[in-house]
């Protein structure tokens, strides 16, 4: 028997879709972008496009109920579904929510989780459609389907990086992976205070509600696909960072078959995050680049765009893509080039 | 707190999406049938439409792996996503997969799960787009999204019975649920023996293989689909039968603001049903009203086709549609009138 750690989650996802030939029309793109890409028109020549994308969260391995609102979590949930879809270039229309409850779970859980769902889908213009309801032995399971439109020539692939284009990024990275870093510090203090008999302290988190707020209700970059529509500029390859911008950099890479070079001192990162990255006695940078659960959009854009690019609002340069024997390099402050690595977040790493 | 169990399933749906109202023009219909119709064209009178429908199954509440071979939890969780396709009168035509494995599953398990997927698949000609692949803490859980095509006038809904349709249904009923009964009997009786050391006896299902094809790899009816049209026979109403045929006969009644009556002596019963009902000492119509698991087609026609339905192979008028006063009935082969009960298998009941 094969351990599923020997390959990881995206080489078992290699491994297990390898070889599907599409029989239908309708199937344009499958496995391997952030949506699968299909077409329902009686009009083969219409350039109407069908996007969709899924994601399946479980307690434990994705949140942790002791300090995830569940207003949060079904907010969340709504939200990361709509990144994979502005990660497209196109705009999320449906949703779809299944779940599955424990025997605990009540009916006011339900109206938490569906709460922060409608909220998500108000604010994104997006109908809650379907789905399915049903129990659980344990915990909690959610799986959300996400479709979203675009056109045909809008739509933006992993794969379409060329030498010399232009690597961006939008925001700032690591500010989520330490939002959780304090949330699982302030719950092994509240769990020992409990342990041993004192009064639990109310967790201070003053001074970091950035942070918090990036872990527990993300937003998904609608505004720099506008942005980026309005000032004319077409990525030539984007996706979402979920798993960590060095993870996520490889995939565009790999999909592309080019490399690139990062600097390590353009990557943004906000001030919340670089102070508590020094408390926690951490490489801002590392967190930056391998912490994962960002949202954020990693684009690439022809060098010709570089002027423009820097007017467009909390978007920044990172790097460039280069030829493919160039390899996937982070140049660091000193000058030192090393191989990107991608230790992003893995659930199927078994290290839980 | 409210328990779910005082809502249901079907009444906790209600509750999370009342009030839902569609601000995409894209969004054609949404919570309530099988599928939720979603229309993806430049031209608005493109009558191509797109249809979405999604399944969560969870290990020890849906399937059970000390008999559930992962080869055919595959095919069938496929399976009864491209039913409700069908039971819209559509094609499936893309399927999305999520799942979610504990620590022990080996990359073995996960190639045998999906060899029956695509064996699915392959069968119905539908293309394996996309999904998910996550950890969990504790059992596999599944959750798939199938995406189908119908033109706009051929799409039948649940809302559309009307008084003096027929009321017909495919194949037989109650047959997976035997199937389950006697898997149920052979795991009670195999964990005896093992508590007693003594040797597990092979388990003889012969003489009720069917019965056990029923529940472990059960087929869309998509050749009644296929019947009908052909014979130019157009439901008025239709869905298929997942919770029992009582149950979802109460679904068409209440969506279509009618009553019914159903003969129990017109009910369809396979001869390995109607004795394995007898060696358990159940009603073998009990358990066709309320087992479950068919995926079978439960339709209604115009009284007018009644001769045209008495030709399409492996359907039967089983009753017919009245006026809601009339109410939802049972009649027994006496005479009697009883309401429809939902017994059917609730999830959420909190039994398990």
């Amino acid at each position: 028997m094969t351990q599923i750690s020997t390959l990881g989650e995206f080489g078992l996802i290699d491994h297990l879709t390898h070889g599907l030939t599409p029989r239908n029309a309708s199937t344009l793109r499958s496995v391997g972008d952030d949506c699968a890409v299909v077409q329902y028109t009686t009009d083969a020549a219409d350039p109407r496009r069908v996007l969709l994308t899924t994601d399946m969260l479980m307690e434990g391995i994705h949140f942790d109920l002791t300090y995830t609102p569940l207003k949060h979590l079904g907010y969340k949930a709504a939200v990361v579904n709509f990144s994979d879809v502005y990660a497209m270039n196109g705009t999320p229309r449906q949703l779809l929510v299944s779940l599955a409850v424990g025997r605990r779970t009540q009916v006011e859980h339900l109206e938490a989780l569906y709460e922060g769902i409608r909220l998500a889908c108000e604010k994104y213009g997006v109908d809650l459609v379907g789905g399915d309801t049903t129990s659980s032995l344990t915990g909690l399971a959610l799986s959300l389907t996400c479709v979203g439109e675009a056109e045909a020539s809008d739509i933006v692939y992993r794969s379409g990086a060329k030498d010399t284009d232009l690597l961006c990024v939008s925001g700032n990275l690591g500010a989520a992976y330490f939002g959780l870093q304090l949330m699982e510090r302030e719950k092994r203090i509240f769990q020992s205070q409990k342990a041993d008999n004192e009064t639990a302290a109310q967790p201070d988190f003053s001074g970091r509600e950035y942070l918090i707020e990036r872990l527990l209700k993300p937003e998904a970059r609608r505004d720099v696909v506008e942005a980026l529509r309005q000032a004319g500029l077409h990525p030539t390859a984007m996706m979402d960072i979920s798993d960590g911008l060095s993870s996520e950099a490889m995939h565009i890479c790999k999909q592309s078959g080019v490399g690139c070079r990062i600097y390590e001192d353009r990557i943004p990162v906000d001030y919340q995050t670089a102070v508590t990255a020094e408390e926690f006695n951490m490489n801002v940078y590392t967190a930056a680049l391998n912490g994962g659960e960002d949202y954020e959009l990693l684009f690439t854009l022809p060098l010709t765009d570089h002027e423009r690019v820097e007017q467009i609002p909390d978007v920044k340069v990172i790097g460039y893509i280069t030829r493919p024997e160039l390899g996937q390099k982070l140049v660091t402050k000193d000058g030192s080039e090393f191989d990107l690595k991608a230790q992003g977040w893995n659930p199927l790493r078994g290290e839980d």
